[in-house]
Formats: structure tokens, sequence, C-alpha cells
């Protein structure tokens, strides 16, 4: 485990202190700097106990974590690292689901060909290990994140059991891949198997898109609504309110009013994207390293 | 120097991930997230070529020379890498000013004591060498800087000569103590040749306020630019406009409409009392150092 990234010495090449573990802060904070974004905490709006201030100080503690996976370090003791310098900062979970798919990027960033791809994130991702997946699990005792009911007979290996789920994934030989190829219903889980698809395919919408980075964001943000039920919200809300909000957000777009009416009732209803916003990030984060500046 | 930071294993004690640079990083961010701050790009609006993208990159980039404070490298060295990598982060000048305080306040806090303290500072001010001036003058290279002209004499060492300059200040044996003594105009300067007075005194208004820290910021700004005409404004607007700028935000405090106003008024004349933030970024850092959470 490295303590932080590159060596350099003074008057050396500025490039080698902006790398995909800078870009991957500039996406965390990008994400919540960005507005409208209906139902988040954004530039315009926190929520009542969520601010975005946390969001800030969540951003400046994951980089540790962020330099190891940028320097190449396994990838679960790279998001354990930075989740829990995430919640050293915020005192709270911001940017874990975020964390959790701009990690392996960033590691693919930092691969020799810098290949960020679907392909060479999806051989990132299948190359975890039972060490990763024990770092994943270490992870849920930094912070409380809102997860789903694991499939039957899978009780034993619920995330929320945290640690204490450890004998038991290395008694099956589980890597990272294989717990999160359990888990269907989480949109995180399902970049992880699937290549990152959703990603890219966002990040070529935001390198196609014009103006500053956080306009992208928003526009970004409001087109993923659209296009597919928030699974954060099928969570915390049930499948006919995610369903609801995909609907009304693609009735919205092109209006700024009926976005501001969105945004304005899914706070009143307590209702958080948050699946949305995280691959919003990650996509923010491929951009960056695809040249978008901010 | 050092490449960024404390080397750590997992499972070791979280708050080693979480220090002085970290705070640093937060106070930059916190700064530019507060709103309402007459004049500044700020959490409510944009100056039309500078963002709040810009800033937040600005502080990213920074980071790596805040970590080299927070490992007691010399604060020279440290205050050109965290300008260079905050340029090439924003793409332009953010926060030179206010890394021009953090950074000798992070190698403060660095010291084997932790004496944040005025005399503490103050050490660490007067025992820069003259290769920590020779460093400050080389920052000037990475980005444009509003300065005011130079004394009378001192033409030879003015700082828009960036490295030319380097030569002449060797063959003097200046140190940046020196090279600030000589800036009485800029408010940054006199910080650095006062204990950061006004800097303790304003993370004490800070510390004793309540709510978020981006209210407290907020508030502590318009205090600040009530109380002393901003060195910023005085530099880029004449003093007339400095002094215009003082008495009105003094007449504004407690009344938000009067406030607004008096933004707009700056944002449409392009006045932006920078120095104002630069000092109350530093004395945010204080705070956070002190126990303010965000």
């Amino acid at each position: 485990m490295s303590g932080g990234g590159r060596v350099v010495t003074p008057g050396t090449d500025p490039d080698a202190e902006w790398g995909p573990a800078e870009h991957a802060q500039v996406a965390l904070l990008a994400d919540v700097a960005a507005a409208p974004k209906p139902g988040n905490v954004d530039r315009d709006h926190d929520h009542s106990s969520l601010r975005l201030g946390h969001f800030l100080a969540g951003g400046v503690g994951a980089g540790a974590g962020l330099r190891d996976a940028a320097a190449a370090d396994p990838v679960g003791g790279a998001f354990e690292r930075a989740v829990a310098g995430m919640a050293r900062g915020a005192g709270t979970n911001t940017q874990f689901g975020s964390l959790l798919l701009v990690v392996p990027l960033v590691r693919t960033a930092a691969a020799a060909d810098r290949a960020l791809s679907p392909d060479g994130a999806a051989a990132i991702a299948e190359s975890t290990t039972v060490a990763d997946a024990a770092a994943f699990y270490r992870a849920f005792e930094h912070v409380d994140v809102a997860v789903a009911e694991p499939p039957a007979g899978m009780g034993e290996l619920d995330v929320r059991r945290g640690a204490a789920a450890i004998p038991r994934l290395k008694a099956r030989g589980l890597t990272l891949y294989d717990v999160l190829s359990g888990s269907a219903a989480d949109s995180n889980a399902t970049e992880w198997t699937t290549g990152f698809r959703r990603t890219f395919e966002t990040a070529a919408g935001i390198v196609d898109d014009d103006g500053p980075l956080t306009d992208r964001v928003a526009r970004a943000f409001l087109d993923r609504l659209a296009a597919e039920a928030d699974t954060h919200v099928r969570t915390t809300h049930g499948a006919d309110v995610a369903t609801e909000v995909r609907e009304r957000a693609a009735a919205a777009r092109g209006d700024p009013d009926a976005v501001a009416a969105l945004d304005s009732d899914l706070l009143d209803r307590g209702i958080n994207p948050g699946a949305t916003a995280d691959l919003v990030t990650a996509a923010a984060f491929v951009a960056l390293e695809r040249g978008v500046s901010v």
C-alpha cells in the first residue's frame, strides 16, 4: 500500500501532479456542485441533515484511497481507504456508491496502457480477489449504507454484517467481482459486471456536450434519471416511486419549470436519486480523463 | 520533498488520513461554497470566466503542496507546488492568495507541538530562507496574479519578474519573510509580518459562531469586508472604491436585501474582494484545526 501517490521533485512536469486521482476528486466535487439535480444535495440546496459541505469534505477525505488506486494498488484496499477517509471527513456517508464505481475506473486508468475502456475496466473488475472482497465488506463498517435485502440463501454474506461476513467469504472463495455479481438489484453492481457500460455511455454524452463541466453533469443527471429507474430510490422508497420519478424526469426534460417542480417535490418527500448521481459522477471522471475541462 | 503525506497501513487510525492538509483543502472549498459573499465567486453565482468549478479543481490541485507543508517540508517549496497544482487543476489563478496564508499555517500546525498560535505562526514565517523566497518568486511563473506596484527602489524585486528576480534576491540575501515585509500594501503580506493576527481573530469568531461551516464563513466574510478595506479591490480598482465597499458592507450587515444588492452591484462592476476571501479561508483552516466541523 503506497503512501499517497507519486514522488516528484520541484520543477518537474506539473502534469505529474494531476492524474486519475485528481480527476476523481474533481468528479466527486463537480457532481455535488452541479444543479439542478432533482432530489440530490446540489449547488442550489442542501438536505436538512446532509449538506454541500459534507460532500466537499467527503471528496477531500477520499483522496488518499484514490491516490492508492492511481498508484495501481488493489481495488478493495483503495476503496476501503477512500471510504474511511470520506467518512472521517464528512462524518457521514456522502459518496460510498460513487467510490464503488470510481475506484476501479481510477485503477483501470492507472494500468500501464491507460486503457480506460469498457474492456479495460471489465478486466480490472474480473481480476479482483477474495482480499478485495474482504476490504469491501470492511468498508461497510465505516458508514451506514442503504442496501437492498440480499438474495435468498445469501444472508450470511449480507454486506450489512461488515467484517463479520469475511470468514464465510473466504470459505466460499468469493472475489469482489463474485460478490457484486450477486447484487443484481443495485445499479452500481450492474456496472461492475457489464464493463461499466452505462458509465461509458454517459461519459460519451458528457464529452459531446459543451459548456462548463457542472452544467454537463446536470444535463447528464436528468438524462439518466429519465432513462432508468434509480435503484437507490427503489431500495429506499419502492419500485413504484422509482418508476414515477423516472417518468416525471422524462416528461420534465427541456422544461426548467417542470424540472424545478420535480426537484422541489422530491426534496419534500425525501426522495434522493443517489444511484443516478453515482453513475454520473463516474461518467464525469471518465470525461475528465478524456480531456473535458472544468 | 516528500511524495504526498503519511504512509499508513489499512486498519490503522483513520485520524492519520485527516490532518492539516485535508483541513486546508476543506477550507479552500468551503470558502467558495459559502454564500452570500458579495462580489466573489460563491455558491450562488459564478463570474463570467471564473466559476465554482475552477475553484474546486484548484483546491484539489493544491493538495500535493499542502501535504508537503503538513509533512513539515519548507514553506516556499510547498507553496510553489500548491500553486502549480492549483494552476494545473483550475487552468487559472483561483487561490494564490489563500495559499500564501494557508501554507505557512499548515506548516505551523505540522510542527512537533502542533502550536497553531500567533507565536507559532510568526516563528515559522520568520524562519523562512532565501530558498523559500526563490520558490515564492517561481510560483508567479505558474499564474497571473494581481499585485500592487513595488515600493520605490524595489523594482528589481518586483514579483512579476518571476524567476528572473532570483539572482538579485540571492545577492541581497533576502528571505521570504524579508520579501513580504516589504509589501505593506498587501493584506496577506501584513498577516505574515504580524503573526497572522487578523487570521486568528477571524478564526475565533468562526469558532464562537454556530451552524454549518459555510454559513460561518459567509458571516465572517461580511464582517471582515465591513472592518477593513480589501487590498485586492484597492489594487484593482483604487482606494476610493475599496473604501466605498467597506462602508457599504458595514451598512448592509444584518440586512439580507442590502447584502444582496451589494453583491449584485459588485458583480456588475467586476469588483471582487479577493483579499478578504483569502483571509477568511485561512481563518476557516484555523477553525477546522480547532474542532469546527463542516
